[in-house]
């Protein structure tokens, strides 16, 4: 938001619609597949339209009713498939280019992980089943042409049972945690990662760029997490795992600049029972937990190119 | 739970603990694998403890806390991976035999779905991420040995994008919902399924009885919900297709008494803009809907053999 | 649901449609008051629709859009304030009597808590803000005339910092609670009671008879639950405490034909930090808590006048 | 963040514990009063931690854990009650004089709205019941003592009737709004407000300065949304309301220096159902609304003095 001053106050606004539901169903009469998907649309509009705040004059203003309107006719426009991406693109073009208030539009999109089902072995041509995890994205775009992409992945929830401890922290009079080489390590990873383009030109132009670039950062991320499939990988603090899953990813991918990495502790306490009558009844031998999600422990870190903005 | 009389009422009451989670690990020295859950349990006893509630006398309660020590204590004994069935079984067991007090004990497991992950397409010895659907069970035990075991599925999302309609229903003044033979039909199912067993002997023996025979429900579930890959199963209404789903369950599983399948509708709105200015705007052609789960249609039935008790 | 047989098996179904809000505004033109109420409608019809599940035959199926049309009908056609009740009544009375289909018709409400606002002292005329609690009514009504009625107040979150205690409960080797003659009471009531109306004809005529009650009910279940304002009461047990608030609920009204009472113990744990380098910085002294909600003692019971049905 | 070169990126990072929840009881043995807040505690340091990331050494780590004790062992200290800001100042002095690495605290706390009871008219001793609204507050120190103290409010939900409107927008090809003068207008404003202090001994002595500022905030936020009780005041959109409510804190409280307002536009929809059989069954009189939160208009503004930083 940019400043304006107004009856000698700054003032910063803007204005939009959230939780825009769309689904667009598309047929491929060649093969009788139907391709699916569910977007939840939020738009903000940084717009000339101060007099509506301070004049009573709305004659600058796009009513939000009108936006979700935008989102239906441009959803039934596209006439293929396409990425929640390049749907955002879209929309932030239109609201930059057609309308001479907006200066800039951030469009998110979260897409909804509906997957074609399989039926005997074979892909349901108009089946869907809902999985886990969620795809987002964030499109900024400014009038001048300016543009900041970003995509991300919400609640990636992952666990491993061992190949994970935590030593040598500062102790002092508030320290109770012991020190240890072998504990649970259980999170709800939520990734955002902007990509490099800066413009609506250099995007590119494969209609599944964003998708594959989505599963492939994910899949580069749990590698890192979990290590081989025999041996794991040991993590001597959440913070050195998430460092070498941000790092993995800009080693990996030369499209994407930057990288925002939250990853919560969700603790699984070690449960003993101190039970006087019976010490040995329940004695922790890294078998029973007790897992919280209050409290928990917030680590977040971002890792980006010398030479980008975040 | 049965009522007493108690200065001139009657009365019925029950104590529990709930949201006791427990994580458990157990690890397979002859491959390195370990095997994880994680639960969430409720506890609900049916006791004779009358005088807590009306002479301030806790001589015949079994404290909350306790039941929830007993969830870790157990699950410390449990030597070998088991299913959340086998778990409720042993609790209830556990609770009606112990306490001369209990009558009744109602255990119910929601289990969390971790999934063993792969990397590089090995199974990894040691990481699980989490997949989507809840698998439920409840156990109720009485002191006599009389025992009711059901499992569930909840929040089995389901779409599919042609192959449904909703023809003929009642029309009269309050009647606008036009009739159709090609809509969306999106749903959450809840099915909850009973064992014909009604004894712990009678039990099968297998360890991965209950989850196998879970898998092999939904699998019903599904195929029946979508029909064949290439051409599905047309739909005449939630409750026709809501019936075929429940017969096909006690068809094909010889120990499951009853079902009860709660599927709400889910509608996917035909999207049209009726623009005075642009009429052909948005004129919906079976491609672009409003998804919304406020209000919801809400279909739920109950089919069970003649001679089983629900 | 009252079982059909149908192709070998026991059926029973329902159907309707859920979560229909809607918002009522009543202007009193000789003061410029408006009076407003928000409702979320839930109805479910019991009614002989068999031949939708089983004939593909959908002639005898109210369709839910139908359902919710009628909420606004109405709505629309209430000329005057009403309660929740009331509503329902209506709602029941017109499904089952305006379809031969329909026998029985199970009509849920929730209302928000929306009170009006008062601005300098002064009631506002048509200001409102939200408030705390749900009040909830279910009305059941055959075609026959028999009619069930209930009220209910979820969430009515209470606590006392005193005055509380537990002891003398079983003791064995799974019990680690220390007993206490002074601990906090927090808890979150569900309460929900039956009236004794059995007919249309016997509910009262008063326009305000159901809001009045709520008030009077919520007003002693508190005032049990706290104790006088200087010396509060001391509560031996959830489940003592439980009892006298039902039993008071029904001394206190005689058309209130049964209560049922959930009362979760949400628990405060003391705080001990047993520091081995400090042992005396957190040593528990009725002063410093940890609030969990996770997991929590669940104690509900009912009572009801002798002759009653629940 | 301030960012660091690691390995040839620049890196930002940040930990923590959120969802610390702290219950803490004060008594007074002049009158037998009990004073009691709850808390929610989330803490974030930056601090000198660089090689936990990245060379797996965590002797520069404060644990997460030892964060959370640390909550217990001040709220043990503070031997008077205090505001949530007062104990949120507190933790922050700690955490950056405490620490060598720590140049930075941040820690929100959240308060629940626990309301002393009354039973006969008289305050209880020991009783509180739950309200609606939820006080939030947020300190950022640093350890060169620049300090940044914010509270808010989340969730203030309001409602008027009438005297509101929303005309003379663009209309366009995408836009189907018709303008009006009457209509509902419902809101959750948060509320996020600045104070000027920028350092610890700036800070007003008073114990209870922030909750009363907090309370007064709250009213004229209301007083300006609502108007007079008799007339109201005509609102002729959210953003016009919003700037008014705005304008009001920062010319009502010289020591706020700036106030962030979220408002979103919760939607009450005028019903008409259009019966080609009874064409007046349901013909809107601004009386009958379908209220909806999906999807939503997002209005947000900011409000600075100019000399103040955001």
């Amino acid at each position: 938001m940019s400043a304006e001053i107004v009856e000698g106050f700054k003032f910063e606004q803007r204005h939009g619609k959230d939780r825009v539901r769309v689904g667009r169903v598309w047929k491929d009469p060649s093969n009788g597949f139907h391709y699916f998907v569910e977007w939840n649309v939020g738009i903000r509009l940084l717009s000339n339209c101060l007099n509506s705040y301070v004049r009573d004059d709305n004659s600058d203003i796009v009513a939000t009713d009108t936006m979700k309107n935008t989102v239906y006719v441009k959803a039934k426009e596209c006439q293929e498939p396409l990425t929640a991406e390049a749907f955002a693109i879209l929309l932030a073009k239109h609201f930059t280019s057609f309308y001479k208030q907006v200066c800039t539009a951030i469009v998110k999109i979260e897409e909804k992980p509906w997957k074609r089902i399989h039926v005997d072995g074979q892909p349901h041509r108009h089946g869907f089943e809902l999985g886990s995890g969620k795809h987002l994205t964030e499109v900024i775009l400014s009038k001048s042409g300016a543009l900041k992409i970003s995509s991300g992945i919400e609640g990636l929830a992952l666990l491993k049972t061992t190949q994970s401890g935590f030593e040598g922290f500062i102790r002092d009079k508030y320290t109770l945690l012991p020190e240890t080489r072998e504990r649970m390590l259980a999170t709800a990873v939520t990734a955002t990662w902007r990509y490099s383009f800066e413009s609506l030109h250099s995007i590119p132009s494969g209609p599944t760029y964003f998708t594959d670039s989505y599963s492939a950062v994910r899949k580069v991320l749990l590698d890192t997490f979990f290590g081989p499939p025999n041996v794991g990988v040991y993590s001597p603090s959440v913070q050195s795992t998430l460092y070498q899953m941000a790092k993995a990813v800009l080693n990996g991918f030369h499209d994407i600049s930057s990288i925002h990495l939250k990853m919560p502790n969700l603790h699984f306490l070690p449960v003993n029972l101190p039970n006087p009558q019976n010490p040995s009844v329940v004695k922790f031998a890294d078998d029973v937990y007790l897992p919280t999600d209050e409290p928990h422990g917030s680590i977040e870190a971002s890792l980006s190119r010398i030479h980008s903005r975040m």
